[in-house]
């Protein structure tokens, strides 16, 4: 027997989260592009999390969770196991908090992650990516140090916070046909996609997924979350092995479509965006403009959201992907 | 004896630009940046003409000429010259009056500029760059034609339009105690100083050159116009070789400094405003900037504002210069 965890997560919560995060996150433009209305013949209204503070919608997630931990708790501090932008997100939430984060990231993580999210004032433990498990460091030192979890993704609060990036969406662009979310471990879709339906009960809500790492795709076809191998692919923000059991609780009961996309036309995507919007996304950022050129036709005369969930990517990692594909 | 042009540009002159410009030309965004601020202590205000139609300021210049040109002149249609932004931008502005464009330019050329230029519709005649002379054909087909020429930069309403781009940052951003501008052929500068002139008596105007094309630097030195060799530098849409005559009587006027910048150091301002600002500019576009963080300690304190001027760069070229300097 399944267990279906009951879901926690609905627009009064949303909203809560954006009431935390104003005058804190920032309220990302709605970017619009004559070359995308073109080649869809819809109206595409982008929002750009690519200029969300640390660069990605993450900020949104770990703060609305840092700002709803019981101060007592809050006060012991943070944290958290990531190699991309999520550590960094959970470093400058627990900084503007004025509390301590620590971050388990493997030895060998690209040095400017490691300097970014120190740079932010976390304490960096470090570990061995092929001896040891990330998350048993974490849950331990969160013991012993009565750490409050702030996790990537599967959370209510960290999903509520996420959901405010297609409420502002929304609030600033007006009503919208269909939204179109990147998909990795399911928060951001099901946090845009929850805030998505209630305002807009008609609204297509589609995921976004790359490929080579469908687990999502799978596991809704499936009807029960499913496990890949660990997937590669050059969006790195998009390589979960299974959906969140709380993210796929959500994305089930909402989620439409998952468009799979592969590497080359997420890399397509980013060379759109950065020629004619001159917008720098990074590959899982651009998945869900990815997807939206997948399927030509299919949104002519709507109106469409699509989120651009952040864009950091180094000047020399960009050119070498770039170098690459063309 | 040297003659000294009247100079007929002032701030009525923008005004009446910006109110032909209204609802035509983007009214680009005020970017600001904590990197930067915490870089030089000041509070900096970039004024994104990146985000310009066509991907640069010029689309302000040329669509404020065909503008102001006679109705019956402009009906025969406009003729330019040049191998860059210009180009694009007498291209689209041409055809959003309904009038033919012809734009001289050779033929290897790259193909993305061609095609960009012919896809607004204007009709491109070739020549060879090594035995010919694009002025010489162009008066010439302006002649045989009764095309109106629209040049790059020595004219009043190209200057005009150009100046709105200061007279929007002003208007948007506040007081500034400096502002810092490319220069190339001087038509960016002169428009943005005069406007910033007008509205700021106590404005400091900077221009910011490639150190490898500096004629306006020397030119300003010796008080007239000084040629120099074809410079070869990345700031490609920086390799004039004197400066205007028009934009030069107005830049001697009002100019504070030149401050001269090598290539490194633009592609560095390149880097960052990629890496930080999850923006694409051009080497030329990024020359205010690295003119800006060559000068630490100068600015801090002030309000400064910036020109970003383009951002036109192919993805592949881009990925060639980052992998050059990195």
């Amino acid at each position: 027997m399944t267990t279906v965890p009951s879901v926690h997560l609905d627009i009064d919560r949303i909203r809560a989260a954006a009431k935390r995060l104003a005058g804190v996150a920032h309220r990302t433009p709605v970017l619009t592009s004559r070359t995308l209305d073109e080649l869809t013949g819809a109206t595409v209204l982008l929002k750009a999390e690519n200029l969300q503070r640390v660069g990605a919608f993450k900020f949104r997630g770990a703060y609305n969770k840092i700002a709803s931990v019981d101060p007592a708790d809050r006060a012991r501090g943070v944290i958290s196991w990531s190699s991309g932008n999520h550590a960094q997100a959970v470093a400058l939430a627990a900084r503007l908090h004025g509390i301590s984060a620590t971050i388990v990231m493997p030895h060998d993580a690209p040095p400017v992650k490691l300097a970014a999210t120190s740079g932010y004032g976390a304490e960096i433990v470090g570990y061995d990516r092929y001896s040891e498990n990330r998350e048993e460091i974490g849950h331990e030192l969160a013991r012993q140090r009565g750490l409050t979890i702030v996790p990537p993704y599967d959370d209510w609060d960290v999903m509520a916070g996420q959901g405010t990036a297609a409420l502002e969406l929304i609030e600033d662009a007006g009503p919208l046909d269909s939204l179109l979310v990147p998909v990795g471990g399911g928060g951001l879709l099901a946090g845009c996609g929850t805030a998505a339906r209630a305002l807009l009960p008609d609204i297509r809500l589609i995921g976004a997924e790359p490929a080579a790492g469908d687990d999502t795709a799978r596991s809704l076809a499936a009807g029960e979350r499913v496990s890949i191998p660990q997937p590669r692919t050059v969006a790195d923000g998009q390589a979960a092995t299974t959906p969140g059991e709380l993210t796929f609780a959500v994305n089930r009961r909402q989620v439409d479509e998952i468009v799979l996309v592969d590497d080359d036309a997420i890399l397509d995507a980013v060379t759109l965006l950065f020629e004619r919007l001159k917008q720098v996304v990074e590959p899982s950022g651009a998945c869900a403009v990815a997807a939206l050129l997948a399927r030509p036709g299919q949104f002519a005369g709507q109106r469409v959201g699509v989120v651009l969930s952040g864009g950091n990517i180094g000047a020399a990692q960009y050119a070498e992907l770039i170098t690459a594909v063309n």
